[in-house]
């Protein structure tokens, strides 16, 4: 795997498009090639399956909900390329394209929930293989659309949780970078400085790859919101010197007991905050929830390649053959979260009910 | 400040002189570049004031017992270019020096008692400046047996304590590099190593300079100790996954009462070694111990420069203004920490009475 190698000379203070880490384009999804920025801001039009899968694989995009939509849409372009006129055919390449796009990472768990959407789509739909991709596409847009819908919703219910909390601490990207709104966590954080309830944002810079130094900070930097960038390992050091409110962050992946996967050094985060007495959220859709997870323990941490810790920005900083572990989540048992700020309101303690709770409301809402 | 640029092809596999992080060599101090570590290795002759402080202020010797040996040597070699023949001249020289080099950086203990021995030492002489210049050198040299002894030291007393712990996490570089030896904790990792009582150290890499990416995974490569890098945020993955037996650090300066601090980050890895119920060792020399500090609210935290955060491996990673806190080190609470591993054995709690008796019997010790 090649590591993301952005270079000096930034220019996002010329760019003044909004923010959307992917879109549909008439076969295609377009999604900003994440492994760029801060220093250039460069779009790719995923044209194949092997770049959708590249993409997802090469963090090109990245973000539970950002990689689900990328998914639902890749469905459809390998869909079309196949060109399948038979309903059985089309069916058949669904149930192909689910395997090959729906395990391209395994942690994330909107990645293989967005892939099943899609294809179940084509199954529910009535007709032969152009029915079928109409009904796939359709579905990828709803997934689209929902997840715009629920960052809103997920920024309301953050903004009225955290009322009092204006200097907030947060890890990774998880803004309009990594979803098709505002984002979960840092959807939190828009709607607190709109609200004029923010006073500062910590960003933890997110080791190996930066999230947090090069996604986050040039989101912030975009949106003027105010922020001050810390190595992770100032986070301890932050929280000792009072300078942390709460703090909220996003998940890859959510077991029904509250147990849940994130970015690399979101544990520490929570023990952290606990010690602290500071309050810890996690912000995410429903589609970030896999109710099939009993605990933390059935969640597949993905290891990445261990070029990721030796360098950065091309440049290798430890001996070359440095034995690595680089995983790229943890795990933060449920026991450590305050609350779960989701599309359909803050789910508290305890969890098994609150969690089983609103995907069961939100599973049939999908059936009305 | 500039930012330390080590690129790539790394040379140290062809280096197998010993590493000896500083010597005198007729009237000045000669280092290792440990900012060019592991890229290159590449000796630095102090031959003046200004480059023994420019040495120390960027980085180039680090560790607070090297630190400490640099700016003794550095106190002769200032005395020596000033040729002050007469003894009053000679002490008003080593008092300016001492106000420059003993401030070169405020955190570490060692830089200032350093300064002020070789001081002492002069005043205590007898006869000109010639005598005082001898003596100055003659307490310089033994600065430096006592910390390469006091590292032998510790290596035995922290074998012994750690016996059936064959899994060490570390933190930042504490190993030949960071001292006039064989390291603190990292002295105590090399004589587990070579008692065969190691199986494995996992290092973190220690954002923002990655002291221990790239010098203690160059030394542990060196010396042929097996050993995996991971990023600082990985620490308390490795923990819950039981892939840690116990934690040593090394330490910039102990509070009287056992507050300790170290390289930022340190305070992260003792909370999470407590909730894990790991045993946190804390390894270094008396010399880094400050009786005048009653506890870690009077030590001075160093906040480094932006761009250290801004930038990895030479390369801007962030917005060229992102805004940053980078602090270079936090205060751990006596109250996680297991132990001290110092050159007189293992102090453990009560820690002001353990510490002020290891210090009480240090002093008796040198009027003897």
């Amino acid at each position: 795997m090649s590591v993301p190698a952005p270079k000096t000379s930034p220019r996002h203070r010329a760019v003044d498009t909004p923010v959307a880490s992917v879109g549909w384009d008439g076969g295609a999804a377009v999604i900003i090639d994440q492994r760029q920025l801060p220093g250039r801001l460069v779009h790719w039009r995923l044209s194949s399956v092997g770049a959708v899968v590249d993409a997802i694989r090469t963090l090109a995009v990245r973000g539970a909900p950002a990689i689900g939509i990328t998914a639902a849409y890749g469905m459809v372009t390998g869909l079309m390329a196949a060109g399948n006129a038979s309903r059985a055919g089309a069916l058949a390449e669904l149930r192909r394209l689910e395997d090959i796009i729906g395990t391209a990472r395994p942690t994330a768990v909107n990645l293989a929930s967005a892939a099943s959407r899609v294809r179940a789509a084509g199954v529910g739909a009535h007709g032969e293989g152009a029915a079928v991709t109409e009904a796939a596409l359709s579905e990828a847009k709803v997934i689209h659309e929902q997840d715009a819908l629920a960052c809103a919703a997920m920024g309301r219910h953050g903004r009225a949780e955290l009322t009092g909390s204006r200097r907030i601490l947060t890890h990774c990207n998880t803004g309009r970078l990594a979803t098709g709104g505002d984002g979960t966590a840092l959807g939190v954080v828009y709607a607190k400085h709109a609200a004029q309830e923010l006073d500062e944002v910590l960003v933890c810079e997110a080791r190996p790859l930066l999230q947090g130094g090069r996604l986050t900070a040039w989101e912030l930097t975009q949106a003027a919101i105010p922020f001050r960038l810390i190595v992770d390992d100032a986070a301890a050091a932050a929280m000792a010197a009072g300078m942390v409110d709460a703090v909220i962050v996003g998940c890859d992946r959510v077991a029904a007991n509250g147990d849940t996967a994130n970015k690399i050094g979101t544990y520490a985060l929570a023990v952290l905050a606990a010690r602290h007495g500071l309050p810890f959220y996690v912000a995410g859709p429903l589609t970030s929830f896999d109710a099939l997870a009993t605990d933390g323990s059935g969640i597949v941490i993905e290891e990445r390649d261990a070029n990721e810790v030796r360098a950065f920005g091309g440049s290798l900083v430890t001996p070359p053959e440095a034995p690595v572990w680089n995983p790229a989540f943890d795990v933060t048992p449920a026991s450590l979260i305050t609350g779960f700020i989701t599309e359909t309101g803050v789910l508290r303690p305890p969890y098994p009910d609150a969690i089983a709770e609103a995907l069961g409301r939100s599973k049939e809402a999908a059936h009305v």
